[in-house]
């Protein structure tokens, strides 16, 4: 941060508006709950509006309370570069998920209109819906719909745990606007800033993760049947489902590590459930990621192949169904690199790097050309109260993007 | 069967019986519903009277319902030599489980009185009350009782899902008696013929175990704690508690083969327990048995063992608690040789075995010189409509039963 600013950002003054933000819906423990469609959610949408038209944005609200800020460029006809994440947080949220990314762009912005500084194309902000899911399911869901993936009316049918409409809720709090979603399907690019949630930027030390991608995706089922039998009875003749299960469980992670890649089972249970019965039955989840999707079906035949051996070893029935795949999302190789230039620029290191977790970006991605920064968070934690960044990593986020999207948008003039 | 019987018992007439006591509770796929306390277990109960005071045996009913069949000896003082099981069913239960030894028990009585047999020490054939546990929890309860393992208290106020209370429902139906359940403990010796409710005599081709212990049992909760981690994130920095689990499952398995004891986890569960988040904990219980505590006491120690390394390894916590012990039931010594002479004598091939399974006669024989003989089912299917023996295997029993009966109460004379 030592080196001369291409952008006259302030990363003092975005942490004095994230920890302002922060105050609504603040927690004791220092985290934050402000959860979509909720009172606070509109408070923390009305003080960004604040903000930003302070700074001569112009504000439209889309039909599923997508919020774009605007600033002008000198032509009105190309499409927009748009910065974007959300103000929504978990019920035991922290101060950084989404927000970073928001208040990022709100300063660029402010740095842009200190600086009077034109561009060629216009600049929006956005603060999309319902990323989440914690309250209205699924998340992603202002994206969702602006990228054609969900339809309008069934996001505004949904319903909370409390039988609460997304629809009424939006338009209780004013936030239902006019504006097409889809309309933000013309965006010229698509920058998003967020918390890494993980610990490896952390952990190596470099600020700055420039993401190319997000992996694709191969959830399963598995479902191990053997036989149940008394807890009494002898080892010879079992067939124990759930022995056989865990030899599976440790091959997801044997095979993520052999191919760089990610394995995970989440959920497990076993028939009859009972101390002292061997388990008849036992199903899992898997949970496959990886950045190429050849290597991803080489991980779930490693599982078949794995699977048909403990059948066979262990004569019981192990059956592998796909659940759901979702393809893997290539980021915008110019938008990548206008990234990586800025890092270098700035004297920051940096690593290129996928997301392994969804994002507003990762929906934007399949329609506008997209790059995404993460920064380093404390641990790695996330979606909790003690989630944590440095004023440091802030600003470091902060340049990366302030700088990738004036040269995206093509500064004219300082006057 | 081809030897001359040493007790002229019938097996067809004990299979005929067996295959009318079915018909009580009879199932459309074979099996047996015949649950304790219900008008069926008391249609159950007033055919085994019938047919024991048809046979000059006299009934006498204790306050927990335990069915106390006498046949009397030529020293009324001397303490009676017991046959028992039990009459009730699981709701989907088959015809032998249980009803093998009692009506075993009823065919000593027949061809004792048929050849006019007069035997030193009384016999009587007990009916236990509720071994099953299924309707009224826990198992063997009228036993349990007899032996001072539970106070009659206790298990007359027991309620079924339903809200029946024990007490009553013993009035209802009309077997609660006047006796002193625990007068019990004052039996000489108690043998009682059971299904193996395994597969080894079957596998083996011998038709007679003679039971010479109950395996002792140590079950343990074991509780693995990591991190809950986004499945998204990098395999590196997680500690997943599944992963770890998975492992101790198996050496669970592992132990018991090297041990030459059992070893089951009936039950596991993960937290948070969702597809995309690598389980922050996972809990699962741990049953072992053995023959030998000795050795049950290594097992326990060996995944003690185990535990603390996975927990250095992957840097997580294991805790390995006590959840419950049962100590080693060694049968009677003189018993178990009366058992193995009449098989020897019968020219049945036996092998001398423990049980790894809950039985009447493991509660009995804390207080009362008790043995078990076992004869196999097909498939070692148990608690199950499908359980099946053959006549043959029965008769097995039966004779290796009447012989050793005779021999411990004393065959005084053939008029």
């Amino acid at each position: 941060m030592s080196k001369p600013s291409n952008l006259p950002v302030s990363g003092a003054r975005l942490w004095d508006s994230l920890m302002e933000m922060a105050r609504i819906g603040g927690t004791p423990k220092g985290g934050c709950n402000r959860q979509t469609l909720t009172d606070l959610d509109g408070a923390g949408r009305a003080l960004l509006r604040r903000w930003a038209e302070a700074v001569g944005c112009t504000l439209s609200v889309d039909r599923v309370g997508n919020m774009v800020l605007r600033r002008e460029g000198r032509d009105p006809n190309r499409p927009a570069v748009a910065i974007g994440s959300h103000l929504d947080t978990q019920p035991t949220g922290g101060k950084f998920d989404g927000v970073l990314g928001v208040l990022a762009g709100l300063e660029v912005m402010r740095a842009l209109h200190e600086a009077r500084i034109e561009t060629e194309a216009p600049i929006v902000l956005i603060n999309w819906t319902n990323e989440e899911g914690a309250r209205f399911s699924p998340p992603m869901m202002g994206s969702g719909v602006a990228m054609g993936l969900f339809t309008e009316d069934e996001v505004l049918a949904k319903t909370d745990p409390a039988g609460a409409v997304f629809g009424e809720e939006l338009r209780r709090i004013g936030w239902q606007g006019q504006a097409d979603p889809a309309a933000l399907q013309s965006l010229g690019a698509y920058f998003e800033l967020h918390i890494e949630q993980g610990p490896l930027l952390e952990q190596e030390g470099i600020p700055v993760g420039v993401v190319d991608r997000a992996l694709a995706q191969a959830w399963l089922d598995v479902t191990v049947t053997g036989e149940d039998f008394h807890a009494g009875g002898a080892m010879a003749p079992r067939r124990d489902s759930l022995v056989a299960a865990s030899i599976l469980v440790q091959a997801v992670e044997q095979i993520a590590l052999t191919e760089g890649g990610r394995g995970t089972v989440g959920r497990i249970t076993v028939q009859p459930d009972s101390r002292n019965v061997v388990p008849s039955q036992t199903w899992f989840s898997v949970d496959f990621r990886h950045g190429d999707e050849a290597a991803l079906a080489r991980m779930v035949a490693a599982l078949r192949t794995k699977a048909e051996q403990v059948s066979r070893v262990r004569k019981l029935k192990v059956a592998v169904e796909d659940f759901w795949y979702c393809p893997l999302t290539p980021f915008d190789p110019a938008l990548v690199a206008a990234l990586e230039d800025a890092a270098r620029t700035r004297g920051l290191n940096h690593t290129v790097m996928p997301t392994g977790i969804g994002h507003d970006a990762v929906y934007v991605a399949r329609r506008v050309p997209t790059a995404m920064i993460f920064v380093p968070c404390e641990g790695g934690i996330s979606h909790n109260e003690a989630e944590n960044i440095t004023p440091q990593w802030a600003e470091a986020g902060l340049v990366v993007l302030a700088d990738a999207v004036l040269a995206t948008a093509g500064r004219v003039k300082v006057e």
